[in-house]
């Protein structure tokens, strides 16, 4: 027997087509590099980016190309979302806060066609070097100076194309979509390739109450870039449901972004925890300034939020702080830190606890954390690698054979995360496989014990190291900033630490810098901090 | 370039792990016959589901097989609905409320191999022609009566099986998950087969928030039965996501109902039109006896329901009504009348009229209506055929040569429905194309007609139908039952008509009945009383 159910492919057109008919007034808000909100609606989003479509197909753009985007968050950028997977090209999201040798590697690799860059990252794009000058340039200008010579006008380009006219190529689900690169701490970066399925389940799995929850009454900004993993797959979810889009452009400021909560009545929105830190501070400094009445969550992930600013948010604000966790590669909605009804009833601080944690797997994602003998038992105790699986993770990545270690034999994914996760199926990342310190046989974490510095008053930051050790083969060291004015010592931090963590943990020194080296999406270079401790180049004082 | 993504099967194993692991302790509240309250949760449902799966591969149901339900909402009829998909076999649902003779078509038809059948539901299966006695009988006691020769216990049968040491199939998305036969007005029963696949999109486009929206925060209680179309779907989309879930067995009198909302604190139920009258009037005559403010939403379809209904749960108790459509090929989500946010602030009855109209489009599907000359523009004023297409629209009958006539050359369901859309996209159906009055080239709504003539004071419920006509080829006819103690003429029904629908749309006849023909699903049979009218055996006072 048959099942007899229509073959209707899970396709980035069939939400083009439903939010140019179903609603299409529906605002979309961007604001310009020079600070000017323009007004937009899906409506118009979808016309335009029909028009984008039909434009690069004359171009030559054949399905299958990957067509770059060098872009802030903007209505442009919006277009480009559905305008290249709709001519069945490959939508690549370039991150304009990589080296230049990082971005001429990126689109050397990815082979991109063309670039649609905004006028205001030129300059980022002239440092990149002339090899990539065979791809063609596309400008979304938003000033009357001149092209750069070769390089196209977005608005001549659409302009000169009939979406009406022209008839979009038919596409398999399993069709690539978009294309994003990791950018790790250590090895080349790696791509991964969006299929149209995988997108759209993740715009159903993310629009799930239970998860974002994404409705046509919500307005949604999303600060996390749209190079980010197509911006957590915000567009696409919007997109489903026919929520208020808001796009902020460059100025990511607190008070820049909060004018814009305020004025454009936004309901969600979805950033790294330094973007939140910020407007907390914001807000916390002019309580009154703001009428966020309409604000209702704030989604934060990648990197784990401090729960002072989950707590903050909620108790000084009123505003909710939901934890979710995900990588390029899982596109990224993999664990979200929602209450289940029975614990809403637990102490404050528990609760807090849970819900700073990574979360439970959304739908249809399954997770198993993997020691050195084998798959776990989800028992809030035991540490291993954290494998996942579903219909929005990666299963290779693009023309790479030292990433081809990353997934296991039975087909799932190795996160590189160590985590636990407890019999409710809370997933706690304890630290990056690699930056876990092996002392003894037993693992340390490095990133629990960053945690609990960063609790200390004098403390600013905080990255804990391996290195390297006679009797225990590693030992933690921990590398700090201290804040403004104040002072410590290891003693005090020794004994501030005593009560927070395992005594065989404390870390053997403490050294303090004027700064910590950050990657270009936040995270600690921890790498370099080992080499520096290995050389003796590291500039600190031992405390 | 391909795609990069796991092929991760859309496959309902994965929503029972998912419960079974991520939230085992969610409730399952099941009412027996004798009114006992059994208590269970979605672990334990997962459990019993996996031995079920077992013993029907142990009896030797194949990928593929059938397996048949009797069954009233009850929790073995829930592990069912997980139990049969998971060993392969395809769930059949058998419509309780069907003739013997139905019946026996259908089990012959669908060729089931095994019937699970509730105890207190043996007097009706005993109706059926021993003809069917090839199938095996498992039946699902709640007594200690002893059971019939050759049928099966289905406790014994569980218990027999070991469902951790089975191993269950690996199966394709596209494998067949489930079967419902059509119970329409007319012509042979006809078998509509889910996929696995559609199953899962379906559960997933119901829970998101613009449509039922499920949370692991609801407790859901559907009155619509498990043999309507899957329940709407409920079962899976709670198990996607964990909601709490009621199941209120044999007893759906109103005040059985309401004692299970206030004890389970359901926050949202389900049913068609008759069952939330009944439930307004028992609110309506007792407003203090339940404690109902958990309860947020009720879902309406199956049948128009009618503005008192919508307007009277919201104004005079708080309680929101979604009206949705969709039909036993649409899975059945087709279409739900949440308003869009920039409607909230119309006049309450013109929002009435758009919160009782069929609705906007569900995610993934898509609408369109067709007229004699082609597909019509979205005016609101145009009638035609309503067509659909979608991931979880059937695109055939199970061995059926007179349903092929149900699909358009390219590839869309036509529904039998004559709908008006709009610019909004508001689907507002005017009657079943077979029901459709067509006077003088001209269509006539019975739907319109009915509706407001049951906004008469005198009249309980009316049935428009089409008369022969000599110069206009059809003329309406109203068939009315009155309230009790109630009289009317037709010169007063002509005068309450005239201000709302058209003079040409004024019936030639009212006729007053006491009681008009219904189908098992409540549904007017409308050929019967065209067929009284042309043969003059309809037993009525002409007005």
């Amino acid at each position: 027997m048959q099942a007899l159910m229509m073959d209707a492919p899970l396709t980035l057109d069939v939400l083009a087509r439903r939010f140019e008919e179903v609603f299409p007034t529906r605002p979309i808000i961007s604001r310009r590099n020079d600070r000017v909100v323009e007004r937009s609606t899906w409506g118009e989003v979808g016309a335009r980016a029909r028009r984008l479509s039909a434009a690069l197909a004359a171009l030559g753009v054949q399905p299958g190309d990957r067509v770059a985007t060098l872009a802030w968050n903007n209505r442009r950028h919006l277009e480009a979302y559905f305008g290249i997977p709709g001519c069945g090209g490959v939508l690549h999201t370039l991150n304009l806060r990589l080296h230049p040798r990082e971005l001429e590697y990126i689109i050397g690799h990815a082979g991109d066609a063309v670039i649609l860059v905004d006028e205001c990252l030129l300059p980022l794009l002239d440092r990149v070097s002339p090899s990539i000058r065979d791809t063609r340039f596309v400008v979304m200008r938003e000033t009357e100076a001149p092209l750069p010579p070769g390089a196209l006008d977005y608005e001549e380009l659409i302009a000169s194309a009939d979406g009406a006219q022209w008839t979009p190529p038919v596409l398999d689900e399993r069709h690539p979509a978009a294309m994003c690169y990791t950018t790790g701490t250590t090895g080349a970066p790696k791509g991964v390739v969006y299929s149209h399925r995988s997108t759209v389940l993740h715009a159903m799995g993310m629009a799930l109450p239970d998860c974002a929850g994404f409705s046509e009454r919500d307005v949604c900004l999303p600060v996390v870039p749209m190079f980010h993993v197509n911006a957590w797959g915000f567009p696409f979810a919007a997109a489903l449901v026919g929520s208020g889009f808001v796009l902020p452009g460059p100025h990511l400021d607190p008070v820049s972004l909060l004018d814009l909560f305020q004025s454009e009545g936004v309901t969600m929105a979805a950033g790294v925890p330094t973007i939140l830190m910020g407007i907390l501070g914001a807000l916390d400094a002019e309580p009154t300034r703001w009428d966020l009445k309409r604000l209702d969550r704030l989604i934060v992930g990648g990197a784990a939020v401090p729960p002072a600013v989950v707590d903050g948010f909620q108790q000084r604000h009123g505003i909710t702080v939901l934890h979710a966790w995900g990588m390029t590669e899982t596109s990224p909605l993999g664990t979200i830190a929602r209450l289940p009804p029975d614990l809403l009833n637990l102490p404050p601080e528990q609760q807090l606890a849970l819900r700073t944690a990574q979360g439970r797997p959304a739908p249809l994602v399954e997770l198993r954390i993997r020691g050195e003998h084998g798959v776990l038992e989800p028992d809030g105790r035991s540490m291993g690698e954290l494998e996942i699986r579903g219909p929005w993770i990666a299963s290779s990545y693009y023309n790479s054979v030292d990433g081809r270690d990353a997934f296991t034999e039975d087909g799932w994914l190795r996160t590189g995360d160590i985590a636990t996760i407890d019999a409710r199926r809370y997933v706690r990342i304890q630290d990056r496989a690699k930056d876990l310190v092996k002392s003894g046989g037993e693992w340390i974490s490095s990133i629990a014990l960053e945690n609990a510095l960063m609790g200390h008053a004098a403390i600013a930051e905080a990255a804990v190291i391996a290195i390297p050790h006679e009797k225990w083969g590693e030992r933690p060291a921990a590398i700090v900033t201290l804040r403004s004015g104040a002072t410590t010592s290891a003693a005090d931090l020794r004994t501030y630490l005593t009560p927070l963590v395992a005594r065989w943990w404390l870390p053997e020194h403490f050294v303090a810098v004027s700064s910590i080296p950050r990657t270009s999406t936040g995270k600690f270079k921890k790498l370099e901090l080992r080499a520096q401790w290995a050389d003796g180049s590291l500039a600190g004082t031992p405390l």
